[in-house]
């Protein structure tokens, strides 16, 4: 599958044919590089990325105890007939305060890996602002190269990168479940904005007809540039029930993306983003390896914290360094 | 109080001389400014800078419904005793599925913030990456300029962005409650960082011998470099009881601040990350602003969605681009 030898010599051939030819072990040491920024990761995207374009990625969103999980796993065996290639990567905001669900998610994780042609991987972050959707969005070239057809991403909708992530898929899932009443009010233009499809799982429970008026009065008032009316689905994941509706509004939008020209105008947004994203860490990549560069950043550092000079003046002062140094 | 008139141009000089008096008005228009990212808020920070560095952050950070605005009431009580100045900026993550609590947050803010000395802002991210830490601590350094003698800064404690802000704070204030169980084991090395003070409210509820046994079970195998003993506190903040044990802990870690050159050290190492993030975010601007450069952009990014180019080449020309163009 490798159409020319690699052009950088951190490349190994044999591990980027491996990755191209979809060898799990590859792709998940790649996506471990990836994940702790190793260079020799961007040296794999830069060889991989011509062979990307043709995965089809679904986010599915919601908060704490909505059913993602399941749902994923409902909507991952419509998706693995015919022999497709599966990929999953939960998205993990590895807060302070949500260790307890990661934990949870990753117990459920292990017990659906059984199935050998999906592909299923806990995304977390380094900690560092922005880190996890870079990374996200890199794994996902990743898994496209390696011939994935379809990949889920499953993230908890809490925090301005899962936010980035859902703009990144070719649709999004919000799941909503009955009981959060007020809530849905309280959503507001945000969960529009990400929504393609509206889920309302564990939709046996008390409540469903409630925050169903709820989220099509929203909907109603929140209608779309695109023409797109946004669907409200009721599903029962847990008992397999609403799968199929599901497949076919995600379906139903493939479509509609397909036969305008909204696919194209949003990837070229996503790769819009994506170069002013690395335009932004590459500076300060740049000027942290040059070691005169690093030492004016400390100085500069010293002398703000005393008053001497204020931050906007000093960080100027570092953009004209770097303009003249590279 | 103002020593010299402004250098900028866009600078009203009547209006940095009652911010720098303390004008409520018009610290919140600055703020106002600074959240929208009004680039005139660029220059009155500029201005301000050298007047700041006498503020005392105190960051009070917790899971929802720990109790963190009621807390915060109680130690705004004791820090505005002697006609102290006191400010209290309340972070909203602005998520799309934390709206509620949001609201609640802000019904309750009104209603405290019939205290004529206590300035109250919330700050809600305008929907990038990053944005919120940025604009919480610009909003600081206004209220350091306007002689603000102590802020008190209330987050969610979920995502990245809250912990950004928490590094800028002098002293962190964990909140947990009784129940929480589990979670607090999953909770693991990231809270360690952020907390400087341990504090179990709710304390007459069952379960807070488990939760303090399990914290401090975890602060025993957590020793900080620095030497200082996180204490763990206990408070029932509805009954403003152990309010003052709470004052006592944050007066003893800002002797201990004092006595050491840590927070020097530290005060660097937050403008050592402002100037980054300076870097980050006006490498970018810089871009976008010049013609040529942001039609470069534009064709790039379409070169991207065509895999004629990958990412990260073409990041490499933006970057070049910029160093010849200023």
């Amino acid at each position: 599958m490798l159409r020319s030898g690699p052009k950088d010599p951190a490349v190994d051939p044999r591990m980027l044919e491996r990755i191209l030819s979809g060898d799990f072990r590859s792709v998940a040491r790649l996506l471990t590089w990836v994940e702790n920024e190793i260079p020799a990761a961007t040296a794999y995207l830069r060889e991989l990325f011509s062979y990307t374009g043709r995965c089809f990625v679904a986010g599915v969103t919601g908060p704490p105890g909505s059913g993602k999980s399941t749902l994923v796993d409902r909507l991952a065996a419509y998706y693995r007939v015919n022999g497709k290639r599966l990929g999953i990567l939960a998205v993990d905001p590895t807060s302070p305060f949500s260790g307890g669900a990661i934990l949870g998610d990753r117990i459920r994780m292990q017990s659906r890996s059984v199935d050998p042609g999906t592909f299923i991987r806990s995304m977390a972050t380094r900690g560092h602002l922005g880190g996890l959707a870079r990374s996200t969005s890199d794994a996902l070239l990743v898994l496209d190269a390696a011939g994935f057809d379809t990949v889920l991403v499953e993230t908890v909708g809490v925090g301005q990168d899962e936010v980035e992530i859902a703009r990144t898929a070719h649709v999004t899932l919000v799941l909503l479940v009955p009981g959060m009443g007020d809530d849905v009010q309280a959503m507001k233009a945000g969960i529009m904005e990400i929504g393609d499809i509206f889920v309302i799982n564990k939709a046996d429970r008390p409540g469903v007809e409630r925050v169903e008026t709820q989220v099509k009065t929203l909907l109603a008032l929140a209608r779309r540039s695109d023409g797109w009316e946004m669907p409200v689905v009721r599903t029962i994941a847990s008992e397999d029930a609403g799968t199929q509706e599901c497949v076919q509004a995600i379906e139903k939008y493939r479509d509609f993306l397909r036969a305008s020209e909204i696919q194209k105008s949003r990837s070229v947004e996503v790769e819009r983003e994506r170069l002013l994203d690395l335009v932004r860490s590459r500076s300060v990549q740049r000027l942290l390896v040059d070691q005169r560069m690093a030492a004016k950043l400390d100085e500069l550092a010293q002398r703000v914290a005393d008053r001497q000079v204020d931050p906007y003046s000093a960080a100027e002062e570092l953009l004209r360094g770097l303009e003249v140094k590279l």
